[in-house]
């Protein structure tokens, strides 16, 4: 079978060298370039020995014409970044699956609000399909450029789309409070994220506005059909790995919110709804694509709490990726990705 | 200055440990007696090597004879334990501090049915006070049995009173989600609470019901004047101390916030709170007796946020018990506990 | 390709659920049974909820007829448990993988010794091929009963080899300073491995004599071809898995020793000689197989210090169980261990 | 009783920090002045909010006439600050605790390579005490200036002092196998001390050779009275606060290794022997000012096995010179020291 050209585009952060690790064995791949405006010239296995035997090649500039041979390229750059170049990239015939922020919300004015510059391309905005399979899957097939989606979005919106699709809930009522491993943070110098700032700590950040917030209230108000408003309080957690959102409504109505749930994703090969009663752990879905769930309704009162889990690298990047070319290009959609959680 | 003489029944958990160390370096406390019935016989730093050169006694069998030379005995014993003892102390006129939960609940059914045994004097239920100084304080100067609160009821409660003292919100509205340390789970070897089975992971636990949760709510009515409804979703962090309280609630009237909390503080040493906009860290507090905590209101809407640290094991245990202490024997309230928090 | 059927003998330790992960993974497995005493009856994915929806497979009781059917049988259960069944499988004509300590030594005084009980088939200590690849290819290809190394025999040995069979060093020089994480300690109830006890802190235990010490100089005298001596001492290191081991030996001879070690090592697929001057982290080789090392001469002296990483659940325990396998059935060795480390 | 006018010049990293929470707790220090240049104008709590309700003061500019009001200036600087401002700072009369490397070798030229500068003032090289109480007590007493060890030194020289002095060992058998916690590397933006770079991982460093290298042979030397070799690798570990030296010789007597430490270290207020057979965490001295040890003999043969912990920020920086300041102004030496360390 004839392998997928891929590039990858900044490979150098958390998110890049994920990306590569799951390339780097997926069956139907041939990495044909990996770009890096800081290492270029450097080995990607001088940068990540985790690499070394695994990968041979070189970090290359991200210029066009090297790109323009590729079937995907996929972006694991800073906001920004992407749109500088994928319109080019898309006139040549090159997919492009983009793991930023840069076509993830519709509204340019929002985009250029919550981002703080000028969108470079706006026109893709509206073409651009926002990869969450679980929703988008039909659209992906075909698509020529894929926003994947935010790490909190994926865990936030893969939880309560049962509840809103059903119509079960308050739409105002809606909380999500979500805690994160430090690789959310990204691979920069940040005294904020240095070990002795995080480890034995825990804190809430960016309670005024985080920019995920309306990338999930625009996934949420889709998908219901109207506006939804949530309130989104993100936090920090001493971990490397890992999402965990815990996610609160009222129901409006009286249902058998276990069955509502494993009937909504029983086709879902990276959805699991676990039994009734139970607590995913982050570390269940270390390293591998699942966002695992279980839904709760404490005291039988009136209030309903989702508990969702994804390895925001994996599922909430790189896995998600991966899933989208699979999808784009006709594969089997585990391919690559079925392996179990690493534990402990 | 007559130092008081105390006595420390359970010495072998973490909060046994922790109340050593603060009793061990306050000024007018005389250790008299540490019990253990596992491990009577041996040196207290031989368990704790971290208190050789600190201390040199041994432990020894709880003893009523013993315990009864006391002004004061502190429990830091499972729950169920205390409830044996205690009438028999107060009748010889020791006064008593409960760490364990078995004097915070009023209503009897209710102990009998969260603690899952009978209550061995539930005649001193009435009398015994909640040991939250912030509103108890005058209580407890004559108390005999004060019963210190829970960790998670502490950073809960001292969260929430502003908004319900003043009746600023919806009372069925309150979502307390809480991340606490490893430490709370205490010092019992069980598979999980290994390092491998905490560490690199988050999770929530006990959804279904907490015993904390009926302390949270009698407390918070309590001051609300009226029943206050509550879900409380406890989660465990990788970390072995700190609680972080994430508390919401919808407003029913317009108010400046950040006045408001920090008038209703202004008078208290233990109570910090933050200037607007702050989003306060566990390790803030550790190994520190206070409680600290911010306001916010995100996108000015209609929902409160409010973020609540301490040391679950300080300010949530033996640091308060330590600040119960103080005010029932009429010394400075900070005696012993005026220590800045450690960091990194 | 005809699948070999397998059967895993203790599956809920982490040694257990590794060899699952891997064994799961692996293209040419099919697996036939997986047994506990303790967990009959439950489902694997119930004890472990990382297997979710990789297997489906029940806990049985590790029957002698249902192991029979087997064509490989792997003990990953605690020493003195593979020793009491092993004569008997053996007898059937299953071969087997012990990933405990049964059947290491060569020596049945030593083993009863360092493991407090009588051997149970002693008869078989000869015939028990040392499953460390790198030395014993040949013999494990046709073994019937393969001993897996221990985690720290495993990485001490291969930092040391190159420097004893080259005769460069003075033998009664050798000390291995090692470090192991938390997951070494297995996963049973056990109040010193608790998170509390364990994070934030580092020391050393067993320095009077730790069981892995007959162990290596069983292996390192056998390879240089007389007695070598040796000082241990492993040190517990507040991560789960990854062992680090420094090495340190005096030079007899001037010699190249980076081209030594490369030239040692430049056959096999699972060790890593980093290039002059590196230092190997242990999160270079998470959740994969390689001993990766680097070798140094400080200040160019007469000292040689190397420095040698695994992932002690991997390359030192199920990883090389399933290389083990390879090599016993004839498999391209690398087969479902090719992928890379997990980082971050 | 008077107290000791102090000032705190670079009070924005970790060792300063700890500074501060220390003379904070001394009960016979004034905090005369806080410094700081790229703080300079900020509230100390705004930094440091675990200070709030401790410490009200600004960072200051390092003003010369500012610090020459001070009875006592600690620099916590970088390497090659303090000795740009110490000269005129002695001549007005004002004494110096150097917490950083300017003052600890006696060799300018070996500074001058090591560090990478020419000394400003090298004549104060020979001036300068070295501040390890247990060996200069007598020189501290009377000192202007003081050069506070390094962490890896105190705990190296601690562990090493009984085996010199008394001559047990072969100078040229010693190895220092050193194992520190991420603090040591200070509070700087530096991707290979994130959190991501440095949690569940284990690596050496430095091993060509650390600038505690001939510090602490300088020290050994000086003690052994004639020249000692050493060979110094030093590892980090995944923990904030801790170091644990494991040191190694050859025992070139007989004798009982258990009472030589005992006597040697019996009147010394922080150091700690532990009984036979101890193994001590670095938990253990968690913001305590004391270096624990034990001393091993594995299996009886010639090489003997010191293990030597201490909390780097506390008996490797700032409680050292808090110590050293006791001595210097006569105060007990165990003032605002006394605490026990914290556990969990």
């Amino acid at each position: 079978m004839k392998k997928i050209k891929v590039g990858v585009v900044g490979g150098t952060g958390y998110t890049g060298v994920e990306l590569l690790r799951l390339l780097l064995a997926h069956p139907q791949v041939e990495l044909a370039a990996i770009t890096s405006r800081s290492a270029a010239g450097q080995a990607v296995s001088s940068l990540f020995p985790s690499l070394r035997g695994c990968v041979d090649q070189v970090y290359v500039l991200p210029d066009l014409d090297v790109l323009a041979t590729c079937d995907l390229v996929f972006y694991a750059t800073p906001n920004g970044t992407a749109m500088q170049q994928v319109p080019d990239l898309l006139e040549r015939g090159v997919r492009v699956i983009d793991l930023a922020a840069d076509f993830r919300l519709k509204n340019e004015a929002e985009w250029d609000q919550w981002y703080g510059m000028a969108h470079a391309c706006s026109e893709l905005l509206r073409e651009a399909v926002y990869g969450l399979p679980e929703v988008n899957r039909e659209l992906i097939k075909t698509a020529r450029l894929v926003a994947n989606p935010g790490c909190y979005p994926t865990a936030v919106q893969l939880g309560l789309f049962p509840l809103l699709k059903n119509n079960l809930v308050d739409f105002n009522s809606l909380i999500a409070d979500c805690k994160s491993g430090a690789s959310g943070a990204g691979r920069q110098a940040n005294v904020g994220m240095l070990f002795c700032e995080t480890a034995e700590s825990f804190k809430a950040y960016s309670v005024a506005g985080h920019r995920h917030l309306p990338e999930i209230k625009q996934g949420l108000s889709l998908l219901a059909g109207s506006e939804v408003d949530l309130t989104f309080v993100p936090h920090l957690t001493p971990m490397a790995r890992g999402i965990h959102a815990t996610l609160y409504a009222n129901l409006t109505t009286e249902v058998d919110l276990q069955e509502v749930y494993e009937r909504y994703y029983e086709q879902e090969y990276f959805v699991d709804v676990m039994p009734a009663g139970s607590t995913p752990e982050t570390r269940s879905v270390r390293a591998s694509n699942v966002c695992r769930m279980a839904v709760h309704q404490p005291q039988g009162g009136q209030r309903v709490v989702v508990l969702s889990v994804i390895d925001n690298l994996v599922k909430g990047a790189a896995g998600q990726a991966v899933h989208n070319m699979n999808i784009m290009f006709d594969l089997d959609e585990s391919a690559g990705l079925s392996l179990a959680g690493l534990l402990p």
